[in-house]
């Protein structure tokens, strides 16, 4: 999917919502648990439940990883289903990849073509070869770790060299090897007063947003600082929308969630003159 | 395994050598295409081949990733035969991990639990939070990458900050967050004389070293500036070893040049006093 398209896709959904598919065999409704592939129709739910209120979905490949083998079948029969029913939707890995080119190559190999993915998240700590590999699909992309939205952000991405933190130097040296038609940033909800910093440096790029909802961030300061004229914004949410309620009405609840989420996010579209 | 079992193996092999099990369906031998499992088969004779000469083997997970859930039960089958056949092995997943909290839990369980390794790769990037979830297990290993053996090494690990470098700030910070009997840290072979660097702020903690043989990193200077005297080294090799050959004979040629190293190693340990 290239950026006019899902810049498309934001204005006709009236959303920017990106729902991250950390799906966790202990939080998923204990009636599931009987059913042949209870991870897969909890996902398939989830997704029928939400899909017109989001433009992007988020497979979180860790949660999936840790079911071995199995797992890897449910992560690629979870994207097919997408793909199949809601071909409008973007597709990220987020995987916070990121080696030596050889090494990254399989990597791209992995999300791009076997598991068709549009993006994949990767960690900049290994400089631009660890990267370029990922550049050199047409109309995929890579999302670049710069601000992440845990504590331990603080540790390494905030180190200053010359007036300039670290993150800051990751999203200039970045846009040497690609340009915001195939390159996003990590930037996290709670480190929003920070997105105004980030702007910027790099204002045309999509920001993947984590951290509104269960880490605390804020859907508001986000859009104050950090949405540009053509959105370039996706706000995940896994928790709060995944586990809204464990009883059979899970998928009605995710939606309650994912509907409130998305009228705020209309709202937010309205008052910058995008809709 | 602990760090005294790890030290105790080196002394008995005479040998500080990790090989990397980066295995490539495009690069094994043809004639193991025709078989039911050509990267099984490939990675079983390997072992063989060279289990007397080394410590250590570090499949890289990209490699096994690229095939799917196949892959995975490869990756799984591969470390199970070692753990069967060669207990006294250290098996690294070179996975170069690292998410939030509760992403990096995830990972720790999939390769410490799920897989059995002693150790897997984690990139600093994001922070304590990341790391630490992977410390919880007794006699296992977070591997933490500080300089790299790659060419983007230079784009970020250098920056400067107080005249300190960012991969020296990885070293001192983390040591806050683990002892040299829980953690070790990637530093490439292809930046040897900035091991010395290395050892003046961890002088006792083992690093993992790639980048010696297809990288063109010495031997020799690393053990001039990096062996301590518990070695302290695991020095990979990977497509050197598992590709001597493509023909009948790649076993055998794998183990001629993993002799090679191991002759050179001992060397070296005996230069130190080790032996």
């Amino acid at each position: 999917m290239n950026r006019t398209e899902l810049f498309e896709n934001i204005k006709h959904k009236k959303s920017f919502l990106c729902v991250g598919l950390d799906t966790d065999i202990n939080k998923i409704p204990t009636h599931l648990l009987s059913r042949e592939n209870p991870i897969l129709e909890f996902n398939k739910a989830i997704i029928d439940a939400t899909a017109d209120l989001c433009v992007a979905y988020k497979p979180n490949t860790a949660f999936y990883e840790s079911l071995g083998s199995q797992g890897w079948e449910i992560l690629q029969e979870t994207i097919k289903y997408i793909r199949a029913n809601y071909p409008d939707q973007f597709i990220i890995a987020d995987a916070k990849r990121g080696d030596i080119g050889n090494t990254s190559a399989m990597y791209a190999r992995t999300f791009f073509e076997n598991l068709n993915c549009d993006a994949v998240t990767v960690a900049p700590y290994m400089g631009e070869d660890s990267v370029t590999p990922f550049l050199n699909y047409e109309n995929k992309w890579v999302i670049l770790l710069a601000l992440t939205s845990n504590k331990g952000a603080f540790d390494f991405q905030l180190t200053e060299e010359n007036n300039k933190k670290l993150f800051e130097k990751v999203l200039k040296i970045s846009q040497t090897w690609a340009n915001q038609d195939a390159m996003m940033y990590v930037v996290g909800a709670t480190k929003a007063d920070m997105l105004g910093k980030v702007r910027e440096i790099i204002p045309h790029h999509f920001l993947l947003v984590p951290g509104v909802g269960a880490q605390g961030g804020s859907l508001q300061e986000v859009a104050k600082y950090g949405m540009n004229s053509e959105c370039g914004l996706l706000v995940n949410s896994s928790r709060k929308i995944l586990y809204a309620s464990s009883n059979n009405d899970f998928a009605e609840k995710a939606r309650e969630e994912a509907l409130k989420v998305q009228q705020e996010m209309k709202m937010l579209l309205e008052k910058k003159n995008i809709l």
